[in-house]
Parts: C-alpha cells; sequence; structure tokens
C-alpha cells in the first residue's frame, strides 16, 4: 500500500515539474541593479512598450557572469571577463545607458544618474567585443562617410533627394535638405548624430531638460554616435529586446536590403530558400547557439550565409560568426556601376580608380588596381561560401551555382558598358550634358536611364543568380525584360532629342 | 497516510483542470436559438465553410448577457443591455440575418424564415452601436459618395477603367463598365446593392427564389446596403469569424492601403515597426481587450495607431478606441494633390475650393477654407496621436519625427506643384487638352505623368516619413527617384511634344 | 481507501499518456533499409541539412506497407501494392535514388551502390503513379517543350535575355547563353538536364567521380530528366522533406507564378482569401488528408483550387485531388495575347492558329479552331470550379463572380486589340520592323509596349478579377491604369518617331 502511495506521488511530484519546467526557473530570475530598478519605477508608466520590451528579453532575465558559464560554442558574449559591477545583475537600463559617461557627449543627469541618451557600439563592447571590433571594420560601420566623403555619390544623393523648381519650363535642382537626406538614403546609412548642449522637453512628468539631438532619431548602420563611434547595434537588434530572433529573420535586412536598387529580401522572398522559410519558420529555432544547419533551420535565411556561426547537430563548426558582414563576400555585386572584387577595408572612400575618382572601377567597367582583395583572397572566401551551401547541396551542384553566377556577372556588365556607349554618344552630341563637360551626370533623362540599368536591373539579375534563383526578378521584374527594353528606349531618346535639337536650330 | 493520499487526490484533480480547463470551458458553450439551429441543419451540408468558420467564433461561443458581465475595458459590445429575445442565445445567422427584416429589401422568405441577405452595420449596431455610430461619420462610410459625387473624382476613375478604342490611329475613351467599375475602384470604395425583385437560382437543394442583387458582390467600406444604411463591418472583420485578431492585423488594412496610390501596408513592411511585428508576431496576443503596449504587442499594427482602444499593463487608458479611423489623424496625406487638413466629416463632397470645384485644395494647393479642421484641432489630434507614439519613445524622439514629417510634407508639394507648372505650360502650348480648355484633365501622357507625382510618388513619400521610415519607399521606389525623373519626362515630353506638333504643322 | 489509490494511479497513467502519446508513438519509427543506413552514415556529416530534412519528414517515419492501411480517402499513395522490397521500409535516400538504374544516364557507382542523381516522376510512380500520370499529361510537364518547340516564343525569350551591343549607336542583339536562359525562363520552365560521362570532383571525402551533368541544377516543374522523364516533383515538394504542407501554402506557388507576368501570387496576397490567409494560417492544419473545408482551414491558398481533394468536415467529396494543374479550368488567362479556352493537352506547341503559327489565337484575337477544349467541357469544369466556391459562398455570389469575370476578359482582350492596331499602324508606316516585315516583332520599344499591355497589365486585371480581387491590381498596379497610361505612350511614340523619320528624311 505504501509503495503505490509513494509511487503516486513520486509520480505527482515529476509531472507538474516536467511541465511547468520553464516557469519554475523563471521564478529564480537574477538581480536587477538598483539604479535600473530605479528607470523601471518611472518608466514603468512612463514608457512602458520599451519595459515590457525589455522584460520579455534575454538581458533581463541573465546576467553577464551566468552568461560566462556557457561552453565556448554557446556563448553569446565574447569577453573572458566582466568587472564585478555588472557580472552579477542583469544587463538593464543602467548597465546600457551609463556607459563611458565622459565621452559620451549626450550625457546627462536624468533624475539624479547620469545617462547616455544614444548606446553605441562601444557600450555593447562590454560583454560583445569581438562582435563590435569585427563591425567596426565593416562597410555597415563605414556607411555614412562611404556617401558623404565620395563626391560621386554625394552628387548623386542630393540630384535624387532634392526639391526641383520650374524657371522657364527648366528644371532647377535646389540645394537638399538635411531632413530629406536622413529619412532617404541616410536611413540606411545612419546620420551624424550631434548634441547641441540641453533643451528643456514637456513631458508627462512636466518640463525636464535633456541634451538637444540633431540628426536624430536615427537606426542607420553607420550612424556616428555622439561618443564617435560608427554604427548602431539596434539596427539588426530592435528596440528592447536585443533579439538574436529578429536579427537572424530575413525582415531585418529587409529594412534596407530591399528593390529597386538592393532587392536582396524580394530575390529571397521569391527564392527556393524563400519558399522553404515562409512555408515552415515557425517550427524552427532561431534562438539556438550555435545555429544548427538542418536541426535549427532547413532552409538558410540572410544570417546563416552572410555571419551566423553555422554547426552541424553534433557541434562541428561549419563556418565562424562574424559581424563584418562583407567578409564572406568575395565580390560586390550592388551599388556600384560595375561588379568588382570586396574592399579590403570598409571605408571605401580611400579607393581610387585609373582615372584618379573614388571608385572601384572606371566608367567603361576597369576595376581599379588597390583597395580591392586580391584573387587569392577571392577564391578562399568562395572556398569558405562554398563549404556552407555544400551542408545541403552536393560538390557539383554548388560548383555548377557559382559558375553560372560568374556567367551572369560577365553579360551584366557587358549590358552596362553597351548602356555606359549610348550615354557617351548623348554626351559627345550634346544632347545631355554629363562628365565629358564637367556637369552633373545624373540629373538628364538618359543619365537617369543609365543608372537604372546598373542600379536597378543588373543588380536585380546579379542577386537573382547568386542566391539560386528567383526567375522573375532575373527576367521580368527588373531584369533582362527591363534591361533590354530600357537600352532601347535610350536608343530611342537619343534619335528624338537629335529631332528636337536639331527642329530647335532650325 | 490519510493526508497523503488525500494531497495526491487534490494535485491529480488540478493537474487536469489547470490543463485542460479551455476545453472544460466549452463544454458549457451556450445555447443556439431554434432559428441558427435550423440554419446550421442545412448550412452546414451546403456552405460548409461558413459554418465551420463560424464556429470557430466568439459569436459562436458567448451570448450578449455574457459580453455585458465584462468589465467595461474589457467588454467587445458597446449596448448596454439586451432584448430578452438575444441576450442568452449565441450570436448565430438568424441574429444577424433577420434584424430590420422591412427595411431590408433583401429580406426574403428563405424556408419559412425571413433572412436578409446582406447584414448591415446597422445590424451590427444591435450589439456594437458605439463603432457604428463612428463609422457612420467616417470618410470610409462615405467612400462611395465621395467618388461618384464628386465630378473631378468621377473622371478620373471613368478615364482609368474605360475600354479604349482606336479611331484613324487616335486613342478613344468609351463609357466604363459598372462591372469594371466594381472591381476596381468600388471594389473598396463600395457599391450601391440594390434589389431587383426575385429571381431562381440553381442549387444543390434545387431551385430556389432569393432577392436578385446587382453590385453584388461586394465587401466595399462605404458600400450602400438594401437597408440604406453606409459600409460593411465584413470589410475588415471578415467572413464569419467576425475576428478582431484578423482586424488587427496587418494585411486586412493591406487590401486597399497599398502601393502604388495608398502605399501604407507597403511602407509598414518595409519599416521598424512591421520587421518587429513579422518578426515577432506569433507570440502576440492579438485577441486581449484592452490591447496592453509591451504585454500584448511590442510593435504597433495599423489598428494601434488608428483606432484601437490601447492601454498599459495596468489598465492605464493610453488612447480610446474609435471605429472613426480618420478622428486621430491632423492632416490628410493621400488621395488628393497636395496635403491638407482633415475633413471634418466623412462626406468629403461638400467641400469647395476657392476655385469651385469640390477640391480640398486649388489646382496650385491652396487649402479650402471650409470642410476642412481648424489648426487648433489639428493640435489636438497630433497631440494624442504622440502620446501614443510616447509609449515606447522619448518626447524628444517623437518631437523630431513629428518635425521631419512636417517638412517632408512641404517640400513633396512643393515638388507637386513643380509638376503642375509643367502641366499648365503643356495646357498652355495646346500639346494636351485639359481643364483650361474644359476637357478631361487625366487623358493625356503628360497628364497622366502629373497624376503619377501626387498620386503614387508623393504618397509613398509622405507615408514613409509619417510612419517612421522605409528608407526605400522615400527614395528609390516610387520615392524621390521617381519624382525626379519623372519631373524630367515631363520636361522632355514637352520638348518632344513641341517638335512634333511643329514638324506637324510645317 | 485502495480504491482511491487505484483511482489515483489510473488517472496518473492517463494524464501522461495523453499529453506524451505522440512522442511515444514516435518511438516504434520504423525500420530503415540497410543501404539508406549506410547513405545516412556518410551524409551525416557531409551534407548535414538533406539528412536532418528527412529525417523530419513522412517519407522517413512511415513505410509503403503502413501508407496502405488508411482509408482511400486518407491514403497519400496511390498505389495498390508494393514489392515487398520496399513495403517494410521507410522511403529512404537509397529507395528513391536506385530506381531504374538502366534508364538513368545520371545513375552511378557511389561507394559500392548503384545511385541515381536526379531522382524523376517515374521514379515517385513507385508509390504515387496516379499524380505521376496526371502530372504527365499537364503543362506543367510540358513547360520545356512549350517554350523550345514554339519559334514565336523561342524568339521572344532570346530578345529578352540575351546580350546587346552597341554598333555604330545601334543596339544589337548577341545569341543568348545557355546560362542565362537557364536562370531565367527556364529556371522555372525546366532544362534538358544531359549527363556527358563521368568527372571527377573534390570533396570533403576526397575526390570522386560523378555523372557529369549539364543543364543542372534546376528544379522548373518540365525539367526534362536524365531518364527521358519530364517535371520535377521537388519542384513543389522541396528538398528532403516532400512536404504536404509546403507544397500548400501559396509561397511555392508564388515562385513563379507572380508578377509582372503571372501575377497570381501577387492578387492572392491582396485579397480577401489571401488576408484571412495571412491572419489565421497558423491556426490551420495543412498537413490533413483529406483537406477539410472550415476545419482545417478558412481560406483557400492556390492548392485549394487547383488541385488538392477536398470535403466537407464529414468526409463528403467537394472535389477531387488532380496532378494536372490546368485540369479544373475552362479558360487560359495568362501567357498569351488573347484569352482562349485551355489546350485539350500540355503539349501545346502542336495547336494552330489560322495564320499557321502555333499559337491559339490570331493576331488580331481569332481563336484556333483545333487543339483546345470544347464549349460543353468548359461549362463542365466551371460547375465543378464553382461548386468549390459555393462551400464558403451562396449561388447568387458565384454566379456573379464569373459573369464579371467573363466581362473583364472580354473588355481587356478589346484593350489587346487596340494595342495591336497602334503596332499594326507603326509597322505600316515602316517606324519598327515586325512581322509584316517578316522581322523580329519583339525587340522595337511599341512592340514592347505591345507586350507589356497583355503580358504584363492585361494578365494583372484578368487574375485580380479571376481571384475575387486584389482591387489595385485591377487598378493602378500593372491594371486599368497602367493600359490605359501605355497605350497613350503608344500613340505618342508614334507621333515621336513619323516626326524624327520625317526629320531625318529631310
Amino acid at each position: 500500500m505504501k509503495r503505490f502511495v509513494l509511487l503516486a506521488i513520486i509520480i505527482i511530484l515529476i509531472v507538474p515539474l516536467t511541465l511547468f519546467g520553464q516557469t519554475a526557473k523563471k521564478a529564480v530570475t537574477p538581480p536587477v541593479s538598483s539604479q535600473t530598478a530605479a528607470c523601471i519605477g518611472c518608466h514603468k508608466t512612463y514608457t512602458p512598450g520599451i519595459v515590457e520590451d525589455w522584460q520579455k528579453s534575454l538581458h533581463a532575465n541573465t546576467t553577464p557572469a551566468m552568461a560566462l558559464k556557457k561552453s565556448s560554442l554557446e556563448r553569446r558574449v565574447s569577453a573572458d571577463k566582466f568587472d564585478a559591477s555588472v557580472a552579477n545583475v542583469v544587463v538593464g537600463c543602467y548597465e546600457c545607458h551609463s556607459i563611458n559617461p565622459t565621452k559620451h557627449k549626450d550625457n546627462f543627469n536624468h533624475m539624479g544618474y547620469k545617462i547616455n541618451t544614444v548606446v553605441s557600439p562601444i557600450d555593447c563592447a562590454t560583454c560583445h567585443p569581438v562582435e563590435a571590433r569585427q563591425f567596426s571594420g565593416s562597410k555597415k560601420a563605414h556607411a555614412y562617410g562611404n556617401l558623404t566623403k565620395n563626391p560621386v555619390f554625394s552628387s548623386l544623393v542630393d540630384t535624387i533627394v532634392s526639391v526641383k523648381k520650374i524657371e522657364n519650363g527648366k528644371v532647377i535642382q535646389t540645394p537638399a535638405s538635411a531632413s530629406t537626406r536622413h529619412e532617404t538614403c541616410f536611413a540606411c546609412h545612419g546620420t551624424e548624430v550631434k548634441v547641441n548642449g540641453l533643451k528643456e522637453v514637456d513631458t508627462a512628468m512636466g518640463k525636464i531638460k535633456v541634451p538637444a539631438l540633431s540628426n536624430w532619431p536615427n537606426q542607420g548602420v553607420g550612424r556616428i554616435n555622439p561618443d564617435g563611434s560608427l554604427g548602431a547595434c539596434s539596427a539588426c537588434h530592435p528596440r528592447h529586446s536585443f533579439s538574436i530572433e529578429i536579427a537572424r529573420k530575413p525582415y531585418t535586412c529587409a529594412q534596407c536590403h530591399l528593390d529597386p536598387d538592393v532587392p536582396a529580401w524580394n530575390v529571397y522572398k521569391e527564392s527556393k530558400h524563400g519558399n522553404i522559410y515562409f512555408s515552415k519558420y515557425q517550427d524552427w529555432n532561431f534562438k539556438a547557439v550555435p545555429w544548427k544547419v538542418g536541426k535549427d533551420f532547413q532552409a538558410p535565411t540572410c544570417a546563416t550565409c552572410h555571419n551566423s556561426l553555422i554547426t552541424t547537430a553534433d557541434n562541428k563548426v561549419i563556418i565562424d560568426r562574424t559581424h563584418d558582414f562583407g567578409a564572406r563576400l568575395w565580390i560586390r555585386l550592388f551599388g556600384l556601376v560595375y561588379s568588382h572584387p570586396q574592399p579590403i577595408h570598409g571605408d571605401t572612400s580611400v579607393i581610387k580608380n585609373k582615372d584618379g575618382l573614388p571608385l572601384p572601377t572606371t566608367f567603361t567597367g576597369e576595376v581599379a588596381e588597390t583597395g580591392l582583395i586580391s584573387r587569392d583572397e577571392q577564391s578562399k572566401r568562395q572556398k569558405t561560401m562554398q563549404g556552407l551551401c555544400k551542408s545541403c547541396h552536393t560538390t557539383q551542384w554548388t560548383t555548377n551555382h557559382f559558375v553560372k553566377l560568374e556567367n551572369t556577372i560577365k553579360e551584366v556588365d557587358n549590358m552596362t558598358l553597351s548602356a555606359t556607349l549610348l550615354l557617351l554618344e548623348a554626351w559627345k552630341n550634346n544632347l545631355a550634358e554629363g562628365l565629358i563637360h564637367g556637369k552633373n551626370p545624373f540629373d538628364d533623362a538618359i543619365e537617369q536611364m543609365w543608372i537604372r540599368q546598373w542600379l536597378f536591373y543588373g543588380n536585380s539579375i546579379k542577386y537573382s543568380s547568386a542566391m539560386t534563383g528567383a526567375p522573375d526578378y532575373a527576367t521580368f521584374k527588373n531584369g533582362w525584360w527591363n534591361l533590354t527594353e530600357n537600352l532601347q528606349h535610350m536608343s530611342d531618346w537619343i534619335e528624338f532629342k537629335k529631332t528636337s535639337k536639331g527642329s530647335v536650330k532650325k
């Protein structure tokens, strides 16, 4: 009798434990610092969305010391040790918003605490130094300067986003406003956040003084922060959940890498990889570290190929983690007129082509001799990427895919050259004023048709090929159809313009 | 000993109750009326999809009397009391399809019951009178008349959706068919559903007589129903689940508010809010009333900002529910040539501009003096909306965002004015026939280029700015790129047309 | 006392069994063949993604003999019996990659086993013969030949996807490369996979010899396989999960049926059906066979209307399963200049129009007299499809929908005829060289404008109408707006070209 009762009790104890185990674990949530507790005390009322978001995050439920106890493959922090001051409390408001106060021009006295408004990659480096260092050398970190310091790109930006007036029937460009620059190109590239003293704002708590920030808000990857650092981790790990799940899902990259100019997201959606992702993602594990191919996911997202640590189910490393998002790439497909080897460093403003312009190729496609990675480095990176493909594809499948991509790149570059030749003809016949006249090469209709060829159509086809296929992007949707059609329009434009110039002269 | 056994039994009873509690609750599903039971008896066989859909709904699992027992914040009905006839049965087929039979021209004798084919907002008002009343004053409710009663908009509709013939090499417009009008503009705006007696239809149950409806099916928000009421609740709460979850998810609004003319959905998808929604929505609670920021969701959907009742986790109201979807808005960004204050009433056909046309601005952007809300009302609404933003954003972040939006609206309106000036030049030079000739201002190529400027490109940029950013929509995808490029095309078109008119004259 | 204890023990045993029942079932996974075990032994290390994907599949967890035990409605195999050699092991690597080795030109000795690289529909027919036979007669199976054997379509393909050079200011077409053909049109239509002996590849296991495949990789639905069979089941059931869930979700069809030329996916997304799908799909059952309307899903996906076996909740068949995806269709809306009855057979290269061209209509829209289904067959299919609509819609709703569709098809075809008349005028005036000059009818600007009318805009409107509405696709997004605008551009182009030809002649 007693044994039965004992058995009953044991089972009774095991069943709820198994079922409610995870809930039980939450009961032993590690301590919150007194400063963070004070933040939450008010902000729970005044910015409840932030507080609730954070409370669901891993940051709110673990301490740096606990994070260090994981095996090296499973670890999410890259620091080896932590100061006692941060090691044993959860990563809360104060832990992130109070680092390096003297470097932070946006530091201010807030209810008795010295608070930074903007958290920067240097702050995150307290726990994630390797990620911060990798990121700091990437093109993403330099996205602001790569645009503003390059006169060619700057001219393109201003031509596009400026208000135009009509004077005597002519379209006249006026200077672009900072505001519009910041919600177009620099929404992704980042702004330079500046501090202009303090200003009084009228809040639900009454009037308080805060640092007056200009070029803010902004979450561009190349943002220049008030502590001088480059980048915004929140661009991909938003907004107080700092979630690895969000960063690994393709919607995050999709905010900037989308059609018509960088159609990575659009091509992904229409690829076989995307098809499997959308059909099955709800059964996958986006939080596992390391991320196990086949076990945690059955088709790659952006992060799989471009930055995550990927292993087999039994922890064999297939590819290492990187936060330099170009580090696995051998060729640069997008954003510029012709394809070329990846830049050596994220700061691309130092590259010079044969004509002395800060571009990786000449106007007719000749590749710059310095500043770009070598053929050997290209081969090495290609091999690393192929190793990842082979997790799911045979060697021949993978090899053939890369051969096809190489042919596509060559053909698209040839199509761009054809468009360039038509543009040159227009310039030589004075149908449009451009480079050879020392004038803006981006503001005439035929110049804009030429931009479409490489920036929209060429990019779409190259992405479609690189990402194993989005047939409509390669064909009808900003693809070969458009390359072909638009080239004919350029030719017709020249004919019509010659006619009207001729008739005007008469 | 006995105590152990008692404990065991208590736990044994608690565990399954906890686990199967919800299932257990379903066991006490409230009663179905005899009429609805009769409907289901047949329709389970003949339209099984509808019946199954309804059976999963809240309507099928609650009674009005039960609904009234909730606290005022949690309540989903806005009536204070119910007739005994409806209070204690679930909201079934007969309860909705039998209201006000004498007003319903679509009422018919169906198997011995007097049934309305079309359920209208007045019918829904039995339980949801506040929502119905709010909706009835909105632009949505008046979407049909706002288009049909306005000769300018009517002319635009007909120009677009009519078949064109070629006569002597010229494009000649023929009258637009009702059928095509109904599956284009009026699919969203709604049709006027008319009853033309009874007709015999051949069903799986044999031949039966039903009201002969024209302009049907339609689920446009501004539908005119056979009982004279305006609107279709099923536009957003489809189709027998009447789900709050569906209405709160952005796909619902996306059916009509999408690119190129109303790109709210497209901009949302590419915004930070959208990024977080798509990455995390499966963990959110879309059924909770009230809807708690941070707790139930961590980023807004359309409904959050435009109509839901939002509270903090501890039930502090942040913003009240409204079913007048313009009620929180201070400025009207889309659908018309220039931005302007929101109309006072949903029926916008009464507005007149200085030129006497039923439009909120003149051809060059001057705002009408009557029919639009005051500056004070604008400020008040802006403040209400900012209060919601501040659930997750600081005061400075929010303020700066609104300043940026204001600048964008001004710049876009200036770009529209530039396009208008080119259009006027074309008209003055008789290159196209338009307003100044008393002719259709929408059918020439340059007129259609002009429409693109404000209806597609301007709207995209303004939405992108208003919804905190979809950089590609502001830049390359129907954004500044297209505004700029198309303005140049307008200028070139004038040049080419002058040339060909000149050469024809010679 | 004892009775209480007994009761406790019974409940204790029942609770875990109920909860962990499914896990318990997995414990009795059926046996893997020794050959498949050998495959997995190595491939678990070398292609872990494939192995893990398969292990989650139904194939890995059931045997053909077990599959036969299901009732006929629930059965997923269509073979009546199986050889002893396959009946009692799970469907593993070897079971699929070793069938008909002598027919398979891609068979090779791989680590002592005779392995086929490419699995074909004939191989799948071992268990799924009815599906393979239905598919083999479909347009999908013949998608490769329908393009390559038809000189009109071939010419269109080559015009679009070939590199163009500029010679003396003229755009000159060069031959299209196989590589680019394969990642554009033939990515969906399929390639002819050829075996060119063996080649050595350098793998993680060292150098091994494999069949050298050209035109590979490819997963187009009309792929010609090394065993001579047509098609790729993996096009819709990818890639080693062979999942019915993936095939039923719309992302799968979306890889090829998307805008601008085949905008089925895009229209679906913006339709009421799509709205409900995206809002609720996570609660639906995509694995149930048969698929029960209302119970398993509350709005259709592509598969619902076009190929799945659909029943009521109590197993009444509403529509039978088919893998001939055109079998339920009465009219062909897309891909060709004018609408016409569905072809009788999937091989459409045999159809001839009155002018002797292999097309279902003449240049001005007259329908071919042979090769297309009869009016009676059209009515029969329409009735079958309407039967499915009536699962959720009334007879009148359904009938009115079909009437509206018919009107739309007629109007769009009339708009196409108008564009054709303008194209003829251009040809007759020698502004472009086309059919009447024996020249390429697809390479001039006005010819490409004409293609846009039917291939992009007409298709969008017809799809939007057919799939119960995506108002913006019918109106502004490749819809009536674009049909109207582009027709005007064709007219202007003719005017400008006449002017410039005139001025050149002078």
